[in-house]
Order: C-alpha cells, then sequence, then structure tokens
C-alpha cells in the first residue's frame, strides 16, 4: 500500500507541476495577445524628446507650442479599446502639432523609407512626414493600449493582421491624410521599382489617405520618382528622371546605363534641381555594382 | 520760482527715468553674461529622449543602461562655475554611457558637419561620435550654469572666446578623446578641403584630443578623405578617392572631371566600397553644376 501510496503521489505531483508548467505557458501566451510588436520603452520620453527638439532646435519657429499638451492628447488614445482606435481620435493631437508644410517641398513615397530619409537630409532638401512634427513623433515607433487595462502594453500590440481600428495605423492614416492636405505646389513621390509586388501599391497609404485629401487649388505639378533598389532583383531602372536632358553628358555614362533610359516626353520644367544629381547617383551605383 | 521749480522737477523726472532706462539695459546686459548662445530650451528633456531612443530603438543591445543616471552624471557640471568645468568632470557621464564602437566604422572630421551626418546615414554606414550614444545626446545642443545661481543659463554661454574651460568645449574635448580611444581597424576622416583656413586645422578636436587618443596596437590604417563643397571658392577637389580605378569609366566623365584628379600610388585595398559612391556623387555634382 505504502509504495502505490508513494507512486499515487508522484503522479500527482508530475501532473501538479505539469499543469503549473501549462499555467505558466498560457499566462505568458495571454501577455502576447496581438501579432505586432509591443509599445515601444520609454515611448513618453522619445516622444516628448523629439517633439521638444524640433520646436526648439529643428523649427524654433514652433517653440510656441505645448509639447507636454501635445502629449496628454496623443496618449488620450489610452482610453479606447487596442482595436477600436479611429483616425478621428487623433484630431486634437494633430491640431495642436500641426504646423505649416513649405510649398513645393512636400515628399510622398511608398516602399523607400530609407532612401526617404536619407534623401530628405532633415528637411534640408525635402519635408517627408517625418520631418512634419506630427510625423516625427511617431517615426518609427510602437504603442497600443493593453486590453484589459489602462496602461500601454509593451508585449504586443494589434497590426493590420489583428484589427483595422489599431492605434499605430489609425495614427498613420490621420497624419497622412493631413500632411497631403497642407502640401502645396509641387508634389514629389518617390515609389520603388524594385518592389516585386509594383511600385503603385493599390492599398497603401498613397493611394488610400492621401491622394482623396489633395487640395485640387493648392497643388501644381505631382513628380514621380521611380527608384531602383541597388542590387535589386531586376535591372530595368524606370528613370522618369534626365529626361529634360537625354543628350546631357552627364546623363549617358555608358551603353548599358543607355539601354535602361526610356525617353519620355519632358513633364518637368528646364531647370536643374537636385533630385536629378541624386538619380543620376542612383544610375551611376547601379552601374558600378554590376 | 514755481515755474523754476516744475523745470526742475522735469529735468529729475527725466533723469530718473533715464537712468531707469539704463538700470533696464544694465539688467538685459547682465543677463547676456557670454558670447554664446545660451542652454538650449528644453535641454532635459531632449538629452533623455534621446538618450532612450538610443538604446531601445537605434541600438537595443544598450538597453540596460539608465538614462536617468547618465543624465544626472551629465548635469553635475551645474555644480560647477560656468568657467572651471574640466573635461575630466564628464567621467562619469561618459563612463556609464559609454559602450563599443564597431571595427573599422569610426568617422572622424572638421568643417564637414553635415556631410558626416547624411554619409554616416544613422549608422548605418559609419559610425561618427555624434552616432555613438555620448555624442548622440549632446549633438547641436548648448548648455551651461548661471554664473552666480544653480540653474541652467537659458540666456547666454561662455564660448571658447569667453573662457577655455566651458561647459560644452569640455564635453567634446572628454567625448572625443573617448571615441577615438575607442575607434579602431581603420579609420575614416574626412576634412574640407574648400575650409579657406586649411582641410586640417591643427588647432581643432581632431588634431588636438583624437589623435593624440589613438591606440596604436588597434588601428589598422587610415582613410584620409579631403571634401569639396559644391559651388565653394575654387575648384580643385583633391581626390583621395577613385584612385585605385583611375581607367574605369566611371572616374572618368568628361575633360573638366579628369583635370581635376591627382594620381596617387594606390593607398586601399583594391574591393569596391561605398565611399567610393559618394565621391563619385560629389564629383559627379561639381561638374553639373559648373
Amino acid at each position: 500500500m505504502e509504495s502505490s501510496n508513494l507512486v499515487l503521489q508522484g503522479l500527482m505531483l508530475f501532473l501538479l507541476l505539469f499543469l503549473m508548467g501549462q499555467a505558466n505557458v498560457y499566462t505568458r501566451a495571454g501577455k502576447k495577445r496581438w501579432s505586432g510588436e509591443g509599445t515601444s520603452p520609454h515611448l513618453e520620453s522619445i516622444f516628448l524628446g523629439r517633439c521638444n527638439e524640433y520646436i526648439s532646435v529643428v523649427n524654433p519657429e514652433l517653440s510656441e507650442k505645448n509639447c507636454s499638451a501635445i502629449w496628454e492628447a496623443f496618449e488620450s488614445v489610452l482610453h479606447k479599446d487596442p482595436c477600436s482606435v479611429l483616425p478621428s481620435d487623433y484630431d486634437l493631437f494633430i491640431n495642436l502639432s500641426r504646423h505649416s508644410i513649405p510649398r513645393d517641398k512636400s515628399l510622398f513615397w511608398e516602399n523607400n523609407y530609407y532612401l526617404v530619409i536619407a534623401y530628405a537630409d532633415n528637411a534640408r532638401r525635402l519635408m517627408p512626414i517625418t520631418d512634419v512634427l506630427y510625423g516625427r513623433v511617431g517615426d518609427v515607433i510602437n504603442w497600443c493600449r493593453q486590453e484589459n487595462g489602462s496602461d500601454f502594453d509593451y508585449h504586443s500590440c494589434p497590426t493590420v493582421e489583428d484589427c483595422e481600428n489599431n492605434a499605430v495605423d489609425s495614427f498613420w492614416k490621420r497624419a497622412s491624410s493631413q500632411y497631403a492636405h497642407d502640401s502645396s505646389g509641387v508634389i514629389h513621390v518617390m515609389l520603388n521599382g524594385s518592389e516585386p509586388s509594383g511600385a503603385y501599391p493599390v492599398e497603401g497609404f498613397f493611394a488610400g489617405y492621401e491622394i482623396p485629401n489633395f487640395q485640387k487649388d493648392k497643388v501644381t505639378q505631382f513628380e514621380i520618382w521611380v527608384m531602383h533598389e541597388i542590387g535589386g532583383p531586376y535591372l530595368p531602372v524606370k528613370l522618369l528622371k534626365c529626361l529634360d536632358y537625354p543628350a546631357h553628358a552627364d546623363c549617358i555614362f555608358n551603353s548599358a546605363a543607355e539601354s535602361t533610359q526610356q525617353r519620355f516626353p519632358s513633364l518637368f520644367g528646364g531647370k536643374w534641381d537636385p533630385s536629378l544629381m541624386f538619380f543620376l547617383f542612383l544610375t551611376l551605383a547601379s552601374e558600378i555594382q554590376l
């Protein structure tokens, strides 16, 4: 009897440990509720630092803005379920952080993040949304509220696969709409010719939230650049620049470069601009790489 | 009598107002004690935001660093007179914020700030001191203590013209020394060939605080680029790149480009590297500009 009792106790202990283990796994799984990364650590400090740097170092003309108030408006999404955040929930945030965008300086893009950041050069060349105050504070960070709680969820956040109305996507929908609405003059668009699914994503932010919000009377022209990824899957650079200077010596490097040039009718004005230089740079780099 | 009394009273009132005006000017002048700009507004928020962004977004391997402790070590200069801050006063700050610098990634420079920032591309190409944590937090901001007080002086700060041992210069001396000490492998140096006083300032940080601190056994070679300012005061580009490929078609754009090339013996390895591309880019841009 005694030995079978021992065996029984052993089995029960094993079962108990097993169940505890299961419970532990369950708890962990429960914490990682969503498929996306959790809220960025130190979110508030990063947000406030970027905001204060923008209004006092990058653009001191905005020194009257109140970053604490902007942060409070931003974090009001904590009042909403992580899958019930609408673009309009950022209305106050946008109204407090919004500022004018210089004419001819807007740069829209799809699938070109690093190139855009490098080319814009901290708003010295052009001013993409990440160089506008409301875009700058949300750049490359993540956030959402806990599903059942009032604090940020640092373990995981919903992406569009989990639910459409998540905090980050709704933020960028609202910000993109505003950015397009406030853009004027020449509208620059940088697309990615090496993107396998196509340079123009019909379901992207540009098509969905920016194009519909351009103000017809404020936009004078669109300048669309389709960029070629160096070392990308295929060669042909869709050259939309160098078009006004097809015979210019600097536009013809060698036979390989020439063969990738397509002659379009002149779309843009006759004056030299820095984007041409940049495009030549990419072409040149492609040639060297090959 | 009465009318002369009135005149006298009028004169005294005028004198009083005049002296008050003088006193007011004196107070204002007293506030603006030094020749440099005052402490950047929101210094603490900017510092903490940059630090937290660095350790959680830019380089999450450093997530164990404590930005509040780093800030406290940094602001301990508030205990010192604004003209008595020594490089060693930042020892604790450096010890807390210091981290390793990847081999072959260091980029030193003089008079080339914007080019260095753009080229380093947030440490993706190279890692200049502004992409190291202790350099990042102090980049493009200013600070000093009030001369007779315990808070930061937001009105003016001493520059090297006012006194040598000011808070900002001592910071960069200490940080530069550490950066050179921790650099290894290939050391990149970007100088400015268009600087009227010469590409190599003998009184600069590079000569004074970086060269003396290189660790002989850790450095394998120096790669020095002398860059040409587009549209600068004189033409000749001191081409220190393109040297391994003098006959390469991409290194000869046209006769003007060729005439600015000086042929040096091969200094560097034979393999292609991105800096060549960049240099070609600059050369090309110069040609187009001319």
